[in-house]
């Protein structure tokens, strides 16, 4: 927790102002602060936004520092997950090593807060838990990360993988991951049963990810609503990509999402422009949480994205439309302000009281600098000085 | 018309060779190449790719050069045309100087051969065209351009507009432009016969936007179709955009595609994420030609872009979900050879023989070349070098 006095910056593209940060939280934003003895940074007039925040990405298992993976995958998904299983074998990839680097290239880019989804699987049991688990420990004070125990090459297909998934829970994680009731296990009910069951038993969150769409992922979901209610877990039961969301069939929509607010269950995407995708203003318009996320990157799964949450906004704003300024500056709130709060964080914002967390980005306009989103001069947690020009301070192992 | 040899690059991100450019076209590719009194630039490993193709882009009535345009445009369409009819005449725009600006910024991130559409109206009648008339002049040699003379306010709502895109064919533009013949015009039949008439008068080729959607766009398409019967012009006629390619509806959609293939209809898409669109695989199936462009950018529009061809090459992968490296290839051929065989140029490709426009992308291979998309080393239009390190030569007025 720190203190740190940024001169001549311009909160989120408004008139140049300072940004003065105390014991790790902002005091106070205006022209000419005083502030003895605080360390000063210059910002040169750049925009200052808060720390970017990346609610869904996979760091335990991109392999950054390794050759180009030329992809020759098959098309399904269970294709990707098992040449990945695969993969991670062969080269023997040490998820805190490559945690390290896939968190550090992102802390580069201005992400300060992040949730993981890490794989447990009967291959490597826990180890990847327990890689990243180092790695946040590492990083502390530097990136916040919240652990996701992701069941990704299924729960119930590979016997033993719930035990894990309930070891994960005191072993570290934050919250049970699920994975495709229907479409991967074929069996949403034992599926979801066994995750609400984990969840309830160690008083955790949960986050699923949910690329069934249409009628098949509103069944999902609807399933998923009844054991929110059931469980009594309103608030605590977030749902990554949501594809179903985004069905053309109104009705069928809108009823999905109206319950999403009822229950109060966030939606994290990672806005593919290739999806039928939750659409920002609607839910939005029905008050409900969203963040955004660059999933994984550099990984064998496909070759896009690089850890960039302004590239994200940039993407999202796309995928949506979103034309005017204002409008971009919903995508980039989404991006930072908007995801913490998916995350339970109220505090992440560019105003006093809110969290040190500040990135100065290049730009003319709040909207140039998503568009451009070109290396950040300076990346600032919690009142220390964590990136510069695009860069950790942490080199990566 | 120049000879050139650059060292050590890695053709398509094959192994390394030299590049022999004699007299302005590819004359081998191998190792240890030998040519007398030819100059040399040294590749470094870098992968060479052809020169990028964009199919579609404004080149008349970006802002690059002026401050940021704050976007507060209404919804619709024609607020987005009125819009910008408005805010070019209060700024004085110069056709001239924005075209040099926007043609030399892409020509830095290796654009060598461009189709864009000018705006003709009866606020300023040809002065659009007589200046990126006046920019292709001034860039001959560098980068080809070829000029649609294009109603962007309507052909018919504004009378006197038929008259100028006649007259415009005559003051140096290459093909007759259209625009959403219902949705724009309220007349399709009066606004295609209008069209074809001028083309049929000229003996040019045609490049429509067709923003239409689902049934509407399939009736336009429909009647462009037969007007391309009626006036033998198989091959001539060009369709921007065509999300009606991209309805749900296969029996439909695939009725149009094939229509494409039987009359040799060149699509050209910017790949939008948040718009159906013609998929790629399916025109490659049906034997349709396809190109991609990166539309008008830095305008009053909207924000995104930057008039980068490799960045579209990934956009265009990620909306089609191109996930291999030989797919991603696919989209990066769409953003040249491909792009330029859509543009008529059947010898626009990294071969012996081809043209020899050669562009030096960061990467290991050729799928990090286009996601990444760092800024260019080099880039050769003919033989002759015209950008370094992301910087045309030739400076911006």
């Amino acid at each position: 927790m720190t203190s740190l006095l940024i001169r001549n910056a311009r909160p989120m593209g408004a008139a140049p102002a300072d940004i003065l940060i105390r014991d790790g939280r902002i005091a106070a934003i205006g022209p000419d602060l005083q502030a003895e003895g605080v360390a000063e940074e210059q910002a040169g007039g750049r925009i200052a936004i808060p720390g970017l925040v990346d609610t869904h990405t996979h760091v335990d298992k991109g392999l950054i520092g390794y050759p180009w993976y030329v992809n020759e995958v098959g098309p399904r998904l269970i294709d990707k997950i098992d040449n990945e299983r695969r993969v991670k074998r062969e080269l023997g990839l040490d998820p805190h090593v490559q945690s390290m680097r896939h968190v550090l290239q992102c802390l580069g880019y201005g992400t300060t807060l992040v949730r993981t989804h890490v794989d447990i699987d009967t291959d490597q049991g826990l180890a990847a838990l327990e890689g990243v688990v180092e790695t946040r420990h590492a990083l502390a004070g530097q990136v916040e990360i919240e652990i996701v125990a992701f069941p990704q090459s299924g729960l119930l297909r590979r016997p033993g993988t719930v035990e894990l998934v309930d070891a994960a829970m005191s072993a570290g994680a934050d919250l049970v991951g699920g994975l495709d009731p229907c479409g991967m296990d074929r069996d949403p009910k034992g599926h979801l049963d066994a995750i609400f069951a984990i969840a309830e038993k160690h008083g955790k969150g949960i986050d699923i990810h949910l690329h069934e769409g249409g009628e098949m992922g509103a069944f999902s979901m609807d399933l998923i609503f009844e054991r929110i209610r059931a469980h009594d877990m309103r608030g605590k039961v977030a749902v990554s990509h949501a594809f179903c969301l985004g069905m053309p069939d109104w009705n069928a929509s809108q009823a999905l999402i109206d319950q999403c607010a009822e229950l109060d269950v966030p939606i994290l995407t990672t806005a593919p422009p290739s999806r039928e995708v939750p659409a920002l203003k609607r839910l939005h318009a029905a008050g409900v949480r969203f963040g955004a996320g660059v999933d994984g990157f550099r990984d064998t799964w496909g070759p896009y994205g690089n850890g960039d949450m302004l590239e994200r906004a940039m993407l999202l704003g796309m995928r949506n439309n979103l034309r005017r300024d204002d409008e971009v500056a919903m995508a980039l709130d989404v991006c930072t302000t908007g995801g913490a709060r998916a995350m339970d964080r109220a505090d992440h914002a560019l105003v006093p009281g809110g969290r040190g967390d500040v990135v100065l980005a290049e730009g003319e306009s709040l909207a140039d600098a998503v568009v451009s989103h070109a290396p950040r001069a300076l990346v600032v947690t919690a009142g220390r000085v964590v990136a510069r020009n695009g860069a950790s301070l942490t080199v990566a192992p």
